[in-house]
């Protein structure tokens, strides 16, 4: 029995003449995108540029939503009515879905982005909002985000399926959460080291924490970053290290 | 046999706390919707009230798609490249589509809103556009514009479908164009006039011109405007006025 | 001697083709219009308007600065960064003084909206960037508030004047804060109570709450809300009720 | 008698968390800052560390006004009002004042983006509106642009100064215009080449066309562009020659 693992990273970040990552060299590496729906980053043409390499590169591709904050990044919180934060996501699955529809590929799961991200591993009025606004879109559409949050419960309830994801490139508390980025060891750039982590991650379901421990942690996916310097580099590490080890890179949707 | 004609109107043209006409009302006097979706006005949570009350009362569901410009409320020729335009105006059909689906229908045509609306009689690359992004998200909806106009060339070119639409409220020139808003008799607003006006344009396609001409006028569908004090009294003495013509108020879509 | 006092509304707070009050109505009744700055509300053709008519009038323009969030109409908490937060303001005041002086006119306070307003109350890292953005502006620009907040505590500290607000058309809790609006009693809508509270509140420097305690509370400006139905007649009755008391209405500004 | 010459680029023209230059290394090179104002790019966070850096290094700071369209960057020609127009550029000016005043500085000069420069050179309406809003802002402000355009005719005929700019980095045809982009030779990226036509174009006032034709062009101001690859290295070579030629780096403002 071949061991199978999906590699997700972020795309499709850019915004009008700007851009963030080198989308076209991850899109060589990932087996899932998250592509960025407007609301965060990503206008229309971006979006289909970055869906159009997907469909040609294989990769699944995914809505990756956030609060309407532009100048933000998506990574403020924002105080939005739970309702409305179900319109707004509803909004942005289907603005997606149309391109990459014309593209020849369709929104296969949706991940949270940023502040999004953070608030729901706590926040239930918004953790709500978003299994709200899956179930509503297409019941069948799998959400990646973080295991033990209460968007994994609110799913579990609603009958949502969810694939936890880990990070290859991020330290681990002993308690299995991750390290605030301000912290030493929170974010990890040597490529070899990245690479054994994930190794260990999909073949043993633990990970290292950054005082030693070792901790249990079972994912669907690996997420790499794609907004740091050397993040094609490490995402390549990580898949050539994989593939010896006898990993399949797989998407899960 | 009886005769059928549609009533279109503008709703859904808020944005966040700002409303501008009375959708409710307006819904339940015409038979299409046009509904705004984002680009020039319309915010998630409007776009799904708007779908709501339309699903509750039997009118069609229309994209009114625009210009990225919600500071001009669409109003303002924005020289966009085509290729843009053809992800702008996807982007907008499927953000409405996925609203809409939520609240039980479905975006059934398109409608082109304001400068996008008028640059589309005569400019090519922008017609062209509207007809990619309705042949790529769906060939089957029809496109609902200005007869004689490079729009309506160019869908016919690509086999989609177009309805023609004349305006129950704003004056003709004998050529059978529309008065611009600031000459005199362009805008009407005496009720019983314009009601006159519809079933004239309806049972025998032709309306008078401001010089007195009549002009031969075959529409599809009736505009009825949303943003004009005593528009809903205005809508409402059209429908009444048809139905004792013996005109089946109905969708085309 | 004469009793003076301050009567603010928030005017200016379209967007586009969007209105939300009868601002040349409210600035003929006010002495201090709080002019939306393009962050929650205020396109800079609708501030142009709004300044010309209240210098024409003889009201003090205030700058009216908000949270970025026209979808949210500033109504929601945005967990942006202090000193991004300084810069946004520093934005808006200098962006409002242009257009102020370009009609003949000047900013004269500072006045925080929504969502902001209520952070400020308690939130020590916004409250102090308001500060810190008046400061770096204009150190002799008074700041228009709520007494008791962190706000006036910082602003005390930066040795900056404030004036404190007192709400017209708002119902009070015994310990002196406004009842949150969805309380039964929050929203006054009567003149000739709102009239008769107004009275009280300038000459005696005292308010009833809602429970029928009197509140000791000394306001240097009287808020009118402008966004309800009834708000220029509420403001109206104010002015009449105040001036036959023998009380002033003059800017503090 | 010593000959001195300008040197301004763009800077400031990234978004939250999008960049497009190097803006620290181009302010230790040019003389002059065309500072983004938030229309077309430039939020408040940059334009504050881009003016801290000006000041800090002694470079005259410029008002960079466009289109409202950051989804374009300013370069889609849109048809706002010019009464419209003139409110947009004054909301961008005391904007970007109030930030350079924060970080020590104020606006010296005004220079128009894009898409509005392009429009401006012939377009009357929005050329006046350049010209009445830098008059109603403060006549004393110069106008960097483009000798022979309409706006340099209504900036004259104001009576408001005006500073020629050459192009150090793109090639010209025979009439003395700039080749368009898409052109062989319209962009030049041989930094000896870029340095030699800058030492002549202001030692002797001359620049040689893509066609070999030598064409008379008096500037007050070379523009080196920021946003192409070896930006840094094009404007440090143009500087390091006209020093060698004995020309001395200096604002006109």
């Amino acid at each position: 029995m071949v061991t199978t693992i999906d590699l997700n990273c972020d795309v499709g970040e850019g915004f009008g003449a700007w851009r963030i990552a080198d989308d076209e060299e991850l899109l060589g590496v990932v087996t899932a995108a998250n592509v960025a729906c407007g609301f965060h980053a990503g206008d229309p043409r971006t979006m289909r540029e970055v869906c159009e390499s997907a469909v040609a590169q294989g990769v699944a591709i995914g809505a990756h939503v956030g609060y309407r904050d532009l100048a933000g990044f998506g990574r403020r919180f924002l105080d939005v009515a739970p309702g409305e934060l179900v319109d707004d996501l509803l909004y942005q699955l289907g603005a997606l879905d149309a391109i990459a529809g014309s593209a020849g590929g369709d929104v296969r799961y949706v991940k949270p982005h940023g502040a999004l991200y953070n608030a729901i591993a706590t926040h239930d009025g918004h953790a709500a909002a978003v299994v709200e606004a899956v179930w509503q879109y297409d019941p069948q559409l799998p959400i990646l985000g973080q295991p033990g949050s209460r968007l994994f419960a609110h799913a579990k309830e609603a009958g949502l399926a969810t694939v936890a994801e880990a990070f290859a490139d991020r330290g681990y508390s002993p308690d299995g959460r991750l390290l605030p980025r301000n912290m030493p060891g929170a974010v990890l750039t040597d490529p070899e080291e990245v690479a054994k982590r994930c190794v260990r991650l999909v073949t043993e379901g633990e990970v290292v924490a950054v005082d030693g421990t070792v901790v249990e942690l079972r994912a669907g996916s690996l997420c790499v970053h794609s907004d740091t310097p050397g993040a094609v580099a490490l995402a390549g590490a990580a898949r050539t290290a994989l593939r010896e080890a006898g990993v399949e890179l797989r998407s899960f949707a």
